[in-house]
């Protein structure tokens, strides 16, 4: 039986950060660096009175629709499926209004993923696979197989689990070539 | 650690059935009798040239959000959180204009369930839990913990898990109480 996969979309298939800053810089006509995110996340790195309106973002319609693809996810994943089980998984229970913009990004980004493994869910204790990739390490509290984390600025400080810090990396990791 | 268990909703919390025979009786001015569907699923048992209209029954704006509580549902899944660490996992994926409607009907008819809870699936063979309360069968095949098999018409012919009639008798199996 092959072994199974679950792996994550925002910060991990879907260069969420990437939207987040793009929006800030348009919002605010200022620059927020990647490097400034560096073991803290968005909200703490803003000063408080930016905080509700980035807040907010995540919560207008069209957020998660419009997220570029993590560069290299495309080819890694479909690369992944030949020798894995491979199921999505993502907490999108947090932002029920991004049920439907979720899906169809996935269908625009990679067509070739069948529905039967795609997983909306809040708590991923709940995910029955061995691996599990994510950049968000409570996930891997309650999870019965490995985290490996996803490397994200919010998680530079995290250093109980195995990280990998791009998809060239997942890929050594699980197909023993870049 | 509490035990787990992840109920299931179309014909387990929801009444899916009584909505359709509902339809198809306004549709077609015509009874449908639950008994002729014993053993058989709803296309089975209708005329073949009906069977088109009555699949599109699930693609209606409205149908999940408009399902009718299955009895003792509510009660019994308010006192199995306290005895044990429930989800609703539903295979949400083969329907995704369903996302909303059904996050909707949970948050009207079990206002206290969680939403870090909820699974929107499609294989479930992907759920990690003890039990996994469902109609469909198929579902146990892969699934690692114990399936109980709830009972509706299109399933009374099978016979390799443990059935439960009705929220009664989840009450007594889970909490040894009716």
């Amino acid at each position: 039986m092959k072994q199974r996969i679950a792996i994550d979309m925002d910060e991990v298939m879907a260069d969420t950060l990437e939207k987040r800053l793009a929006i800030y810089r348009t919002e605010f006509g200022e620059e927020l660096l990647r490097e400034s995110l560096h073991g803290v996340n968005l909200y703490e790195a803003i000063s408080e009175e930016r905080r509700e309106a980035v807040r907010a973002q995540l919560f207008q319609p069209g957020f998660f629709r419009e997220i570029p693809l993590m560069e290299g996810a495309k080819d890694a994943i479909r690369d992944l499926m030949e020798r894995y089980e491979v199921f999505i998984t993502t907490a999108a229970m947090e932002y029920p209004h991004s049920f439907t913009e979720k899906y169809e990004w996935i269908k625009e980004h990679l067509p070739f993923f069948p529905d039967s493994h795609i997983v909306f869910c809040g708590d991923k204790s709940i995910i029955h696979a061995d691996f599990l990739i994510d950049d968000t390490p409570h996930h891997f509290a309650r999870f019965a197989g490995q985290g490996i984390l996803f490397s994200a600025p919010h998680n530079a400080k995290e250093d109980r689990y195995p990280r990998v810090a791009n998809w060239s990396e997942v890929r050594m990791r699980f197909l023993g070539e870049p």
